[in-house]
């Protein structure tokens, strides 16, 4: 079989590692990647010999680069005509008046939180609406907060369904090295109910959610608490097993020095993982607990590659590579080995 | 009637502000504070002019002090001979040492939450069991988390009853100037239950109460995320009025600039109060809702002197200068201001 | 004599301490302070009861301020007319919109470090060129670094002359509270020379003066560590009583526990003033040291409070209530407790 | 040739990196690392199925390893006995007790700056005094700072001579991940001369060096500013080219987007290294200035990988690989893909 195309627009913090991963699908060919400016990340790339074609993303961009020395493959039209899907991770807005290119050569497109919902056709998660995702031209991304939450709150409702859950987001305020958002010494709290709860209900509307969101001086991944009410009693044994049978879950013990979400931040590093990438959701075990019946637990969310494999789901499911939804994700899985 | 008199151990974070809460009660004569070095707060209090009494509370502290240019009135034993109570603050396991000199000279005594629970007969919050400590004469308080957080919860109780609680507690890791401990750039998780969730159970053994708690990079209070199941369905309005109506409980908005922990931190700053203290706890109205019929609501706890209030709840107590739960919070009350 | 009649514009980080400074001089009157919404020090300052009053400083903010339960003396033309002086300490650019105000008024002003040097005739430093604010309409303080660092360079060149100075300016990158601006866990380094050098340079124009400004993620003061070429060898002593003998540099021990910029802003606390403000930079004595024949040492900035008595003294300039440079810095000290 | 054979004894931040680094190195053989406890670096090393063999390096420690699902190859002594040189980052005071076992099987060792100074027969610098380490049994490297630090001093100082230098530490607290130190909100300094400026002059007696250390709350390396004073006039072209014709030295510029110490760590992430480690230090090229005729300018140093490629350059001294400096340190750039 020919393998399936791909583009992506914008080599930031996501663009990077949306690149890697889909490298790593044997049955994906990354055609290139694009970008405006000579950034860190693009001085990197030609640093590395260009192991991904770059492409100009707009006027002028070109000179811009090819005058710091970046070697530039073509212009943004050159890629999309080469490609079956387009991964935008340009800054949010940016999107929007891409689609439109998009849309002129007929090509499929997903696009990341950070864009408006109007955007896409379906607001996608690969492990809990996958099947909607089928098909469809354009797909919008949850962000990371709610792509690593669903995951969980998914596990769970599919093991002995859930009625609603509360969250607590202590939010990460600013990714290593931004420089442009930052808090210092302060919590900086923002009303109820948190975006990541709605967003939630979008993509799960037979669930309650709402919650609190907390913004920390941290750049080394959320930890989100939930108190999450199931349809019936549960044991904590069930509610482990849901989450460590989760191929994008990875259950860890404080007990084993998984005391912090710089934690698992280093354990990617050290598994030698490119940029110390870590796809799956960290949960911690022993926070697992029940407040009368309902279950309490904390997760780690890894915000820089968290919403990789979920991004990968949807070029399979947008390009009906697979049409059911274990199917698809086993083959991401299996690619990113997870 | 004559006033009672009161000494206060260890001049620190927690002391300095007992002194000051001590000396505004115009029923209680503040007759001196004890501590062991020239610190920054003992070298203040001596440029200060003296504003109180200090005694040695160790042997050679005098000598110590003396040699630092401090003033010294006496040693420990010549204030706990002048008191009817000791407020201990002294640093967490000297109160339990303390505690023998407090007993031999027949002299009543509250500790801090930092000393074990068997240093005292009655763990006590002024709100939520001041009959328990009403003639005991060694008490403990409750931690500034639990502290705050029960205000809360017993401001619901009293309102409409509460059957169960599940706190997310966002900690501030250290104290300002603190440089004994700290975190940089991380998130530290601890197993689940929190202490603060236990020892809330102590106090109020009528409701289940669980919760995870999270360390984090800052100094200027913690804020606590509450889910909290009433015994009857409420109306936010009847939360609302549960919390504005009390007097340690200060209701602020999100919309009026009070969105961090450190904007109440500033507040209390620009009131004047010395060192910017603040009694109450922060309530942020914009962040009550509803999960389900579970409430949830976010509160932000001034660590450094939210204490205060209670603790002196606890000379009432102790002393039966008043009996009742009321009368007893209501003149602490009057006097602090609040 | 009639007490100097003196208006605050801006009720902010500078203008709530400005208006308490000028409050303390008895040979000055505040008239009031004007401000165009209800921040978080407006709201203080009406929970206070008043203490100043209150002007509206832009069109609609008097029923912005009043619908807000803020009580309203009368607009920002009233302030002006009955002022001799107003201190700008409006956000960066207002200062300059506002002096058409004050030249259609014929009233003075002095504006703070963020407004463009071509808003004022002189820019100013109490100590080091007072004289040449004398009689002047508008003045320009230098900002928080500059002028506690030239208080430091002053000293010495009057000693025995400073030839030249290299500083590293390791600068707090917000102020408490402050969410619009922050770095998390980063440090962020500005090309040779930092603005600071280059104004103390102006000040000082027999100076050589260059450094590197490094941003860091706290709040609570800058540090500066300074290589200083005097212009005949000196001794330690000889530098430490230039530093002890001045009234705005506080010479601080390490070993006496004052090891951080956040222990000299405890230490304001301590002292019980508003808001734990203190006017003098801190000087950290086992910091002096020698790099061949250059001294080398560190100070302290208290970035919120550090340019209100230089501020002050541009008033006793401005107004000619002193000319002569001691004679003016005297009283200002005399009536802050210097 | 035959290859020299190469264990580790400790795999922590700095040992993981050592390990690294010799694997690279296409004379040397790395025989094994040696650790006492299934820490996450241990843990991740199984994960990835031993790539490098696992010595248990206290009693009882293959014990707990192996409870832990970690493959143990031998014990301490089995490691040294099949090694010429034994690279020592275990924890400070560890390498000293370890240093008997070495003597006892006439085995050669490199410790780490951590260990006090008596450890060793030379104090080491690849660059500096490569020649004092020819031969020798026992070396012990510069601290990171100071080994960044001599990088470039050394360089001027080959250039046109260095009379004296005064350093500015800016020094990150701790390393990502470290819960165990740690400042929060504050800047902490320490009395003059730093440690580094004592080190130097060990390494480099003909010159002068001072300076004064503050401790900044951040993880992702220091940053250093220096004066320093040539013994001839130079032009900032002259300083430049020392600069960049270092293979261990990075110039960066500002104006590229190298602003903060946090950028030089996220390159060495995009450029895909493990754990995105950064041999060489940083020079940010817009901070070189001059002070009358003094040199300033400022260095980042990645604390983490920094002193990797001077300890192999250790290796090659004292095991008389290479004899000669530059003959040394280029074979060591050469594996290390500098």
């Amino acid at each position: 079989m020919d393998k399936v195309k791909v583009g992506v627009a914008g080599f930031g913090v996501i663009g990077q590692r949306l690149a890697d991963g889909v490298a790593r699908q044997e049955d994906m060919e990354l055609v290139g990647v694009a970008d405006v400016a000579p950034t860190l990340a693009v001085m990197a790339l030609a640093e590395r010999g260009m192991p991904y074609d770059l492409y100009a993303a707009a006027p002028g961009a070109r000179e811009t680069l090819e005058a710091a020395g970046i070697p530039v493959t073509g212009d943004f039209d050159d890629l999309i005509a080469q490609v079956d899907i387009m991964l935008d991770s340009a800054p949010g807005g940016i999107g929007a008046k891409n689609k439109a290119k998009y849309e002129a050569a007929g090509v499929k497109a997903i696009f990341q939180g950070g864009e408006a919902d109007e955007v896409a056709d379906v607001f996608f998660h690969g492990y809990a609406n996958y099947e909607n995702g089928v098909g469809q031209d354009y797909l919008k991304l949850t962000s990371c907060n709610t792509t690593g939450l669903i995951r969980t709150i998914d596990a769970l409702d599919r093991a002995f369904g859930i009625e609603k859950v509360a969250i607590t987001i202590i939010r990460r305020v600013a990714d290593p090295g931004d420089t442009h958002r930052g808090l210092v010494d302060t919590l900086q709290i923002e009303p109820i109910p948190n975006h990541q709860a709605v967003d939630l209900m979008s993509i799960m509307p037979h669930i309650d959610a709402t919650g609190i969101l907390v913004h920390t001086p941290v750049t080394h991944g959320h930890i989100i608490t939930i108190v999450a009410t199931p349809k019936r009693d549960v044991t904590k044994e069930e509610v482990l097993e849901a989450f460590t049978t989760h191929p994008r879950i990875r259950v860890v013990r404080i007990a084993d020095g998984f005391d912090t979400n710089t934690s698992l931040f280093n354990y990617g590093r050290f598994l030698g993982h490119p940029r110390g990438d870590m796809y799956e959701v960290g949960l911690f075990e022993e926070t697992i607990g029940f407040s009368g019946d309902d279950i309490m637990f904390a997760i780690n969310i890894p915000q820089e590659s968290v919403v990789i494999p979920e991004t990968i789901d949807g070029i399979r499911a947008a390009l009906s590579m697979q049409t059911d939804r274990l199917d698809g994700v086993a083959v991401t899985n299996q690619y990113l080995g997870m």
